[in-house]
């Protein structure tokens, strides 16, 4: 008896309520600024640090919404996910929260890191061949075997209601923004927020960032036509996603003002900046909005500008290597 | 005309002073917690981040303090430091801010990375020799040639009276504490933390960190006589200086309760797991005190303990180099 994700449309009053569900589970996270940065943009600058939420990433709000709302029953039967990032470790650490059970199909060559920190929350892991097996069909298996339900990472009601607090708490700091800059893989985060944005400052201009190897979103935005992309070589792994779902597509395409890229050696040099720099660890996929703006890529001078560090899990064995790709 | 250093203790009224002289100027900077760390611990950890303090660590309080101090005169003709690490760079910083005049001391052998930082404070750097000349030789040349304040690192009254405010804050942030444990190089971060802490919360155990090969302040905390030690091979280079001063130590033997140190694999070990798990980063020196309390150096099951990171300047090219030293 699994769950089909349900293909409403979230809307503002969602949000509120998700903000309502997660207020003492997940945190408040800072908002920074660096005088440093406003110099170098010419901009105000505030940086809302979900690297520092709980799992590393704002993926931990949508997760904890989405299952904190199941049934007594699918609760005690529970979830699968299929990942091997960041929505894994918030299905996992949320399903810990809440008892509830949870498989997380994971492929086998993904970093020990992630495993380890996937395992210590409790999850059974299912591990496949990433290329001989298929990870939606295994979960879809799972599911029907165990009458799991299925948690998926962004094309979900609630996961979009969740996400959309990360926006709410930042404008609660900042006042009203001019512009509001958030990373973009399936469009989950960029959902909520211009979903929130639109409710509370209907004039801030609500910009994704994609990685230039996978912009499906960009150009399903130019053409208002839902493209594609295959394995997209880029460093910002949080963001290979395939496509926008039905849910994010539709958001996406009546909220948000417009959606950029950029480019692995942008990415990375200004991910280093915010390191060195801000002092605050973000990884590849969680500096892509920083990195169009302080690349240059967005024109931010004399506005006022939000900007959403959407996640923190790096491996530090991995630095010598981004180093070289500069 | 150079100014000597003021040899006269400073009191937790002198910190009051300076918290109103640099309101609005220094950063308030954030109190950061992490629910792996409290459960790894087994206590209620506080970060105070002082790695995101203006110019990446808390030496900004203390020029700022001082330097706002100095006569019409003294201010005309400026200052000089003698220091490769974040004291040069909070002096330059703080004198661009206050327009005094300001000559740094740099060895030639100094990371670009300060180099340029420092130069981008607007600041006169000299060079020297590292092996063949004497950098307070130099200063005090400067000084008497061109009529120049020195501005010392930690030794003086304004500098250890604007690193107080250091404890200030997070006692705000936090109520008492049970435990306050600081990074010692000099002595200047723990003398203010001590008198603060002293004044606020008698009851909290105040405790320096240092590195094991830099262990002159443990040495002198122990046998209650000024001990020294000469260019300690550790990374942490903050806190490579050869002993306490007059002042540090006057207020350091009254005032704290302990100092014990931790070795560089241990010290390297604890500042990634910083930059992994709580997604900050802090230079090897600020996470000296982290790493004694992570590492179960000071002992705090069932403590509210306060921990301060007290900088996060960091050439990223190094991180290759301290990952083979774990």
């Amino acid at each position: 008896m699994p769950t089909q994700p349900s293909l409403a449309l979230p809307t503002f009053a969602d949000i509120e309520d998700a903000a309502t569900r997660i207020s003492g589970v997940a945190h408040r996270t800072p908002t920074l600024t660096s005088r440093t940065v406003d110099a170098r943009t010419g901009a105000q600058v505030y940086f809302k640090c979900e690297n520092l939420q709980r799992g590393g990433a704002f993926k931990f709000r949508g997760a904890y919404n989405a299952m904190s709302r199941l049934s007594a029953e699918q609760s005690r039967r529970g979830v699968v996910a299929f990942s091997s990032g960041n929505h894994a470790q918030a299905v996992a650490l949320a399903g810990k929260l809440l008892d509830i059970p949870r498989v997380i199909v994971m492929p086998t060559d993904s970093p020990d890191v992630k495993r380890v920190a996937t395992a210590e929350y409790g999850a059974e892991i299912v591990l496949y061949d990433r290329d001989t097996e298929d990870r939606e069909a295994i979960g879809r298996r799972l599911a029907e075997e165990r009458g799991l339900a299925i948690i998926p990472p962004y094309n979900h009601h609630d996961i979009v209601a969740g996400t959309g607090t990360v926006a709410l708490e930042l404008l609660q700091d900042t006042g009203p923004l001019d512009l509001l800059i958030v990373p973009c893989g399936g469009g989950g985060l960029l959902s909520g927020t211009a979903l929130t944005s639109r409710a509370l400052t209907p004039e801030c201009r609500v910009i994704g960032v994609e990685p230039a190897a996978g912009d499906d979103a960009a150009r399903t935005f130019r053409t208002k036509t839902l493209q594609t992309v295959k394995n997209p070589d880029t460093v910002a792994d949080g963001a290979r996603t395939p496509s926008l779902g039905p849910i994010t597509f539709a958001i996406v395409m009546a909220n948000a003002d417009d959606i950029v890229t950029v480019d692995d050696p942008t990415l990375l040099r200004e991910m280093f900046y915010l390191w060195e720099r801000v002092k605050v660890v973000v990884e590849p996929t969680g500096a892509l909005a920083a990195a169009a703006l302080l690349s240059g890529a967005i024109e931010a001078k004399g506005r006022k500008v939000g900007v959403v560090l959407s996640g923190g899990n790096v491996d530090l064995g991995q630095v010598a290597v981004w180093r070289t790709r500069l």
